[in-house]
């Protein structure tokens, strides 16, 4: 099940060509002699004075700043070539899936961000109040959904959505952490028998880490109601549960003795009930624990537990059926950080991220996430109407970061453009017959491209084709243009061949068509 | 060269299935008897009442506005599945030209985007001061690509750049002016010889236009070297120069009368230079005016003009190589609202964007435009180095609105999921066997669904095919399953074969690949 491979998604591969790395310039590098200067307007008018007094008092009088906003990154074209292969296999898989496509703003009011998101509010980005509506920009995709199903009344949808989101995080961007971010969303909302959906999106998760060939996973799952069982049958009074839950989910991040006395200390719990949740929270295994933790005395009295476990094994069956149990564990140490899940949680993370050939490994940890929310809907709801939910993101920014410094490290070359053809002239004076050819080109849908010069030399053209991966080059010449032909050229082999100009379009394509 | 028609764009058209308009429920809308309650834990725990808490602090103990911010929308299925294949035509055409994706963030430092709009700048949406960089929302992809190129000292790039920008503009959503928009922007960035890129970007809105069968167009062309020539020669001081510009910009939404006393008025002009402004910016045609131009005593004397005319002259003999200047008008009204331009500048206007069917036609006005900005690099270098650009927007939501109204006009339907098969099944007890050969079709890649009911009646599976367009059936019953065969049914038709289990894969393929 093979479908996207590390170098498939990079794209084929060139010979040469602009390295992956640091941004560099890319595109007709080699028509540089500067022909003509730049127009008066711009050079010395009175429009470049306004605007740099406009910049310099912006920017008290210092020379402009030049940097993207902290914890954000501009994406240079071998970037945004290999993100994009990224992005589409993801979709590729939620639409396999049967998922539609929708778009939200990436403004909401701030009133519908409030109250969704814990302790993680604080890293929501507001707007400053110009007049008008107070606004915030989306934090995750998941809210912004719930919003939109409240809104027009929808019962049940199955929906993705790719799209950027925004946190005032500590960035920590060589582990793919930024401030904004993409993030691809599959959610099936809606009313259906239990654990249909959830084992649909860790199927979808199982898929995609798959076809993307990151190396070994793990999908860790747990259940929120398990886990406030846990937390009842230890002791925990009910108004603690959510802050026990957001130290609990620090334990992949810590060993449980700091997670222990955090919960004693900070959060001030009982020791022995803090011990009490210990014994469980270290567990983890498959259909066998499950088995165990119904016979288990305490939490077998447990209303929600006991629901939580009956369910639990009810989407092992599925995964069973689905043949994914082997990446599966069930980890009752995991509580994903978010208020807003109600049942089935999970997370997957990348067991061997190391790559042979990178020094320092990237560490990504997570890189899905999701679970079921069956209550966010109804906050939004006017008569607080449930519209149950499960969903899954798959975080492909560390998973980018993966793939980027395995790029980086194979000394592989991206194409950043998909250029079938450059059209050249050996002679001088012939750059109207250039144009005149590459119109007919574009006109037929070839992806063609000119050098921007009235005379460029041949060698320029053809390494112009060699830096960027262009494999063809049609050359027009007066003999040519006497006999009706064109001479198509073969950048790797250097083998040329007339073609008659009738004829060009068909042979451009049978020659750039994949095999 | 029509490779993208409104019925192509719109998709395949379906039978039946979800309305074009208002959001409406889409997927698994059969089975949503309520088989369970949703999770106590949402549902009458600590955080519903906490979060609820939180909501009505923030909101004022109302219950939660359900809306989007003013001017920006949510896209329903239908929307983003016709808008993805809208974009996708578009990138084409940028890809053909040899354009390169880059991206840049949504957020700027305020201090990127202070001063490069004129007067605009007051519709910029700045970000609360939250500790940390003051920043904004990028107000266009002009200036961030020239940040970009600036801060990289990437001296030549031919780009693209697909992504939203924000407007604190008036909006006016009928006509497809929102606050939040795509722009869809194609850049040549360099010192090459003159007029070659400017007349590519021509080329690139007439394929566009051209393949989106939008109706009839004309492309306005002018040079803010001529009109500045024009100003001088007509005695308007250099210093009012732009503001005179912003005015005559007016010229396609009031006529000349309102225009001239707002210069008189407003604006402090003379009367007298006024009115001979107004000879000349009410003139349009081809190369027969480029060369009165140029005949013209006053203006052959500026040398700004003189370099424009000359310019433009060059620009129309490109323009005919290309074979369209049958839809290109050389108009000394068109003057553009950004202060940045330095050189040639247009903008794409359609004809007849009326459509037959449609009641109260869509007025849209510009679909594109453009022009060459060569000082906007320079003012973020910290040497003032330029580097000469020219590019092109297409005004995609514009666009988008019309086919929108168009679609909903024509009644089409637009299929928003791919999904090629339904996993269905005729008796009770066979949700293990869907699940199951679910899971293989995923694995080979088939994009398939399965209702989430554990017995879910035929009528009601069939019944979701006909309203999503899924156009197979894959029905497992006792006796299919003892055969080893899948029957396979033909939604449109109702023709059902068997085919044997292995084989079930390559069949789906083959009844599904378009012709």
């Amino acid at each position: 099940m093979l479908r996207l491979g590390p170098l498939a998604a990079a794209g084929r591969l060139l010979p040469a060509g602009p390295r992956f790395g640091p941004p560099r310039p890319s595109g007709g590098r080699v028509s540089l002699s500067r022909s003509r200067p730049p127009g008066p307007v711009g050079d010395r008018g009175l429009l470049a004075r306004q605007v740099r007094a406009a910049a310099g008092s912006a920017g008290g009088g210092r020379s402009p700043v030049l940097k993207t906003p902290k914890g954000t990154r501009d994406h240079p074209p071998a970037h945004a070539a290999l993100r994009d292969r990224l992005l589409a296999a993801v979709v590729t898989c939620f639409k396999r899936h049967g998922a539609a496509a929708i778009d939200t703003p990436v403004l909401e009011l701030r009133e519908t961000l409030m109250g969704k998101y814990g302790e993680d509010t604080k890293l929501i980005y507001e707007l400053q109040d110009q007049g008008g509506e107070l606004l915030a920009l989306r934090y995750d995709l998941t809210v912004p959904f719930a919003r939109y199903l409240a809104m027009n009344k929808i019962t049940n949808m199955k929906r993705y959505h790719v799209a950027k989101v925004y946190r005032r995080d500590n960035p920590a961007t060589t582990r793919g952490r930024y401030r904004e971010f993409y993030q691809c969303d599959f959610d099936i909302a809606g009313q259906f028998d239990p654990m249909i959906p959830d084992a649909e999106c860790l199927k979808i998760v199982h898929e995609i880490l798959s076809d993307l060939q990151l190396g070994d996973f793990i999908i860790k799952v747990n259940d929120r109601r398990i886990l406030n069982g846990v937390f009842a049958v230890c002791g925990i009074p009910e108004n603690k549960f959510i802050t026990t839950c957001s130290t609990v989910d620090k334990l992949d991040k810590m060993p449980w003795e700091e997670v222990r006395s955090e919960m004693v200390g900070e959060k001030g719990l009982s020791p022995e009930a803090v011990d009490h949740i210990g014994e469980y929270v270290q567990l983890h295994g498959g259909l066998d624990l499950i088995e165990q933790l119904l016979q288990d005395p305490k939490l077998s009295q447990n209303k929600l537990a006991k629901e939580g476990l009956g369910d639990m094994k009810l989407l092992f069956e599925y995964l069973t059926l689905f043949g994914i149990t082997g990446k599966i564990s069930f980890d009752l140490s995991l509580a994903r950080g978010l208020d807003y899940y109600t049942g089935v949680i999970f997370e997957a993370v990348l067991l061997q991220p190391e790559n042979d050939h990178v020094e320092e490994p990237v560490s990504v940890g997570s890189v899905a996430g999701g679970g079921r929310y069956d209550g966010l809907v109804g906050m939004f709801d006017p008569k607080g109407r449930k519209v149950p939910c499960v969903g899954v993101s798959i975080g492909i920014e560390r998973i980018f970061s993966i793939l980027e410094q395995r790029v980086e490290a194979s000394e592989e070359k991206i194409r950043t453009t998909e250029t079938q053809v450059l059209v050249a002239s050996a002679q001088k004076k012939l750059l109207e017959e250039r144009l005149k050819l590459i119109s007919e080109l574009w006109n037929a849908g070839i992806k063609a491209e000119v050098l921007y010069k009235k005379n460029p030399k041949l060698l320029n053209q053809l390494q112009y084709c060699e830096d960027t991966g262009i494999p063809l080059v049609a050359i027009v010449g007066e003999q040519e243009l006497k006999d009706g032909v064109v001479k198509l050229r073969v950048v790797a082999t250097r083998e040329e061949v007339n073609v008659r100009r009738e004829s060009l379009v068909e042979e451009i394509r049978m020659r750039t068509s994949r095999p």
